[in-house]
């Protein structure tokens, strides 16, 4: 009998950096996380993860094999050094070799990558993508993201920054920002949904997104305008097809460019169910050609709050598939 | 010393068939051409070709190795089988399993893609790519192809359909068809182009086209308004430069998708030289981050009208790297 295999995964959180020792099935066998701030700077960090990283090994099987520590990080990373320029998020975090000092630490087998590149091995190793060889992992939060599982692989393009689908462009006379001009981000991130909402209730729209928000046009956010939409307000049913429809458009880019076998959503947005997938479904229909529909799935992702620290064994997992 | 190798290439055009013997460093050795209305049907065609694949063999080098026989054929193509569903453009080629038909009387290494796929296999290994390992070809013509090279390889994507670049949408409420809402193949393909300058002239703009097309609306091509943009010509300009900001907002998309090295720029109005380059740089650089852009090259092809049997060619040579 083969002797069993894991992976650390370390979901690095702008709040809390979550970690686990993971089977190479992807089973979650042990967690154990920390708070950001808990730790000072890139040395804090370091120590805080080499504490949990001694306790995730201590508690491995006897005779396990440890196939490496696979990273999922905030921000743009060069892949192939585990080089972090910046972490806008986390203070004190320029210019890391972080890949270095991990190998320094923990040996040689160190994945160091954006976090939704990790997302999206993972949803493609053991999620919803398990089944494809071709898939585009969309992530819908803050802002819109993505990662490329192409022949089997994830796909970083010529310096690790490929999957940057926010910033594709749905309106070239659209809104514009340091990344360019329409791109999808710009309509549909969180922050985009909810000034919907506020616009067309200062305009005077009747909605139960208000009395569901408290009262407070602050405190709106997309899950109550999911909600809302879900119970059928007029709105929120609104805001969702349009944001809908953005989506659509950005993905029958991709689909003409990549063929992929699937588009699969993660994301605060995308749990929001039928409100989104329906007229989804809708608005690829007008903007895909049939042939290319019938071989196009959409589906949401599957590994929930635990996709991260599973995402980021999969770094390792499938690097050395590969 | 190692025995000389070559491919034969087939670049099956609606007018004609350009084939050619070619060595394994790119060169044509020899060609041989015949008119696609020469030949009667799918099985007229196969006849034609035989006797050509004949006479380039016979001139061979002594000892020289055939590696294959490569096609580019002007449709969809099944890349794995080799089948042809229909080619809109050459009456009676629907259903064609062309693979098995060429296997059957020439052997068994055949490649058949679609001619974009199969220019950018060419510019790729052979012109302006040759030193890239993630590029895209683009075919700016009648219509906007592309071919994506990634990992060095030609990328197909799940169905052998990828790389339909130009139904990529730039405007999501833009003029529809039967792929989609806003591609940019509706705001840039020869028609286009010609149509804006009709529009403008019947509007009573002034302008050095009309003239150069010899006084009739009809005669205007991408070509003429390309030597009046040249010269000067204001209205023109104008022309080219929309298109090149088409350009720039489809090729910003595909930059934050697949992050490749290289754009490489074929077909007729690529061939207009600074009077598109020139806009599509400034339209780029207000599209694409900085970051993004300092890592990006924008490169016209170099194989000219060779391009189609060479990258016929190239398809058996790139598939035997892999």
């Amino acid at each position: 009998m083969s002797k069993p295999e894991y992976a650390i995964g370390i979901d690095f959180g702008g709040t809390s950096v979550k970690m686990a020792r993971i089977s190479r099935e992807g089973k979650i066998e042990a967690r154990a996380d920390f708070s950001t701030a808990e730790c000072n700077g890139v040395e804090g960090w370091l120590a805080a993860v080499e504490k949990r990283v001694a306790e995730l090994r201590e508690g491995a099987q006897d005779g396990a094999v440890e196939l490496g520590i696979g990273v999922g990080i905030p921000g743009f990373v060069d892949f192939d050094r585990g080089f972090i320029n910046e972490l806008v998020n986390v203070p004190g975090w320029k210019d890391v070799p972080l890949g270095d000092f991990l190998r320094a630490r923990f040996g040689e087998r160190i994945a160091v990558d954006n976090d939704v590149n990790a997302l999206a091995a993972g949803e493609c190793m053991f999620g919803a993508g398990r089944h494809f060889q071709h898939a585009v992992f969309v992530a819908l939060g803050t802002g819109v993201g993505g990662g490329l599982l192409l022949n089997g692989k994830v796909y970083r393009g010529a310096y690790s920054m490929a999957g940057e689908i926010g910033h594709m462009p749905i309106n070239m006379e659209g809104p514009q920002n340091i990344m360019g001009k329409g791109g999808v981000e710009l309509y549909i991130g969180n922050r985009r949904l909810i000034e919907r909402a506020q616009k067309a209730l200062a305009d005077g729209r009747e909605s139960s997104i208000l009395e569901r928000a408290g009262g407070q046009m602050e405190a709106i956010t997309p899950k109550i305008i999911a909600e809302a939409a879900a119970d059928g307000d007029a709105l929120a049913r609104e805001i969702f097809d349009f944001a809908a429809d953005c989506l659509a458009t950005m993905l029958s880019g991709l689909t003409y460019a990549l063929q992929p076998q699937a588009f699969i959503l993660g994301g605060g947005v995308a749990a929001a169910g039928e409100i989104l997938y329906a007229p989804l479904q809708r608005h690829l229909a007008e903007r895909v050609n049939p042939i290319f529909l019938s071989r196009l799935e959409i589906r949401p992702a599957e590994l929930g709050t635990d996709a991260g620290v599973i995402g980021a064994a999969a770094l390792i997992f499938s690097s050395i598939n590969a």
